[in-house]
């Protein structure tokens, strides 16, 4: 039987760069052959997964930021595309952003430890856009990318870790060495500004040409099979050595969060995943073990203000997300 | 009616410094003189009091630092002294070090704002000691001590302030600056590598010679109750303007400190501060408004490994301090 990873792996993602071909680059394209690649694209689709097309330049903004914030579209699709647009399917796990860095983005996001699912889910869409859509293939190099860094595969698998004993034990460093030796790249989960807040890790692979999207996969797959169980050994250790400094850790930030009336996003994002280690441990109980993750979900800035109708200022903003963040751990937890 | 102050003065404090004539000074006296005059001393003093007697070489350490944390004795007592000793009245009160900087420090150290009976009741003390024992002074410069800076009276008054809205405020500034010019010192509450920590500030007075004691004692109570009326008033101020705010930073002291699992005390003063004012401005209830007094002298260090007894390691202490705070923060709250 396969061992559980469902607390320390967050969500597998996989993504597919294509572009059209006798069609300039997004970058060097004029707004009237964006509209034309949209409508292309649109139409390559059939209904089965019943895709909304959103264009962004018609989007609210606020709309595009949930967007964003739910990982469906990328903070260049709202700011820097002329003619930008993006399908999703009915139940949020893939996005096809179109004229964004290329003509095609192709993503399927999926909780949990599950590539080679999302990769078949995916293939299934690409193969329906590489049927219809005049797509730029070389025969020798592959696809043919805006980026020489996506040309090959036009594959990006991405992995999302919770990491928080090997964080603690400091024995990440050298994991974060050898990934990047092996030609893996290792991002925060929020952007590089926040290094690795939350005890979030994002490994992706760096290169893109070489190998099949199934090798790739194989491989990136039994890498963080390796990862995740050097993370319950650590988790074991720490409970061994370190019980009282951990539970210290962890009963800190449950104490701020059930009664601060101020609550920055970051900070919550850092105090979130001390819980969550607490929950992965065992040290603190919830009713569901998945409620921090949403409510990190629920309480990103733009996705709150949606929720919160009327906030305006920062302080609102913050004072709401302390007071429902209050309410739900409270009545979650498992005395 | 007089106001009341009690959530602002923490303690008045009246001390007087006295040398013997014909006997060298502390630093430059032998220890077999020493040894005369604390006998001097012990005697002078007549038993309607109950003073007890303690030698500091024959003190075990332990108790010798409680005294300190009491604010009994002196640092210097413990380690400076060849012949120190201090003899301390059964309610604590007035305790009277002798062979510490000077021959003779008379204390007496009470709750709330009550310079003038402080002084009475000392001056008591010190006229028993003075008619008894031969005591160095001069006629044009009065008592003669060890350093210049106690000539004079010998008299050091100081109050201990809680002022956390004048700090929140940063109005206590310019009140600081204004007071040095006027021959006062402010201190921490805690020695000055802490700086203000608590919100406690301890304002003495600088001079000791050109004023009568009751001259001394009546200015600084005007100059405290200044402050205490600013204080008033900047409370209502902060509660009008910034109240989220405040919340939040007593909310959260109060969850780390009902939660945490380990408590150094250097932090656990920062947030007992924060809870002070949460009781002061009464965004937390309490059943006894002096709760976080009781606990903060109750958890310094040698205090605390006496009361819990089988304390060996920091983790240790800082284990049965937090543990100790959130049982009786917890009981004691009124929701």
């Amino acid at each position: 039987m396969a061992k559980d990873y469902s607390s320390i792996v967050v969500s597998s993602r996989v993504r597919l760069s294509r572009c059209l071909n006798d069609v300039p680059f997004p970058a060097k394209m004029d707004e009237l052959t964006g509209k034309k690649v949209v409508r292309k694209v649109y139409n390559a689709i059939d209904g089965e997964d019943d895709f909304g097309l959103y264009v962004m330049k018609d989007l609210p903004r606020d709309e595009a930021y949930i967007m964003q914030e739910k990982h469906l579209i990328s903070h260049d699709l709202i700011e820097n595309s002329q003619s930008g647009a993006v399908m999703i399917n009915q139940d949020e796990t893939i996005s096809i952003m179109i004229n964004e860095e290329d003509h095609i983005r192709e993503q399927c996001l999926m909780s949990g430890l599950c590539l080679e699912q999302a990769y078949q889910k995916l293939n299934k869409i690409d193969q329906q856009i590489c049927k219809k859509i005049d797509i730029a293939f070389d025969q020798n190099l592959g696809f043919l990318t805006s980026c020489i860094t996506n040309v090959g595969t036009g594959l990006r698998v991405s992995v999302m870790l919770f990491l928080p004993a090997l964080t603690l034990t400091k024995k990440i460093d050298s994991i974060i060495g050898n990934l990047t030796k092996n030609g893996l790249a290792v991002r925060g989960a929020y952007g590089e500004a926040t290094d690795y807040l939350g005890y979030l890790y994002q490994i992706s692979n760096e290169r893109t040409i070489g190998k099949s999207e199934e090798d790739y996969i194989r491989q990136i797959n039994s890498i963080i099979i390796q990862i995740c169980d050097m993370e319950i050994d650590a988790r074991k250790q720490l409970l061994l050595t370190r019980e009282t400094e951990v539970k210290d850790v962890v009963g800190r930030a449950y104490g701020v969060l059930t009664n601060c009336y101020l609550l920055p996003v970051e900070e919550f994002m850092r105090l979130a995943g001390e819980i969550k280690m607490g929950i992965a441990l065992n040290l603190v109980r919830m009713k569901d073990n998945h409620i921090v993750d949403k409510l990190l979900a629920t309480l990103a800035p733009y996705t709150l203000c949606k929720l919160a109708g009327n906030v305006s200022t920062m302080q609102e903003e913050q004072k709401f997300r302390a007071e429902y963040v209050a309410k739900v751990l409270k009545s979650n937890r498992i005395k």
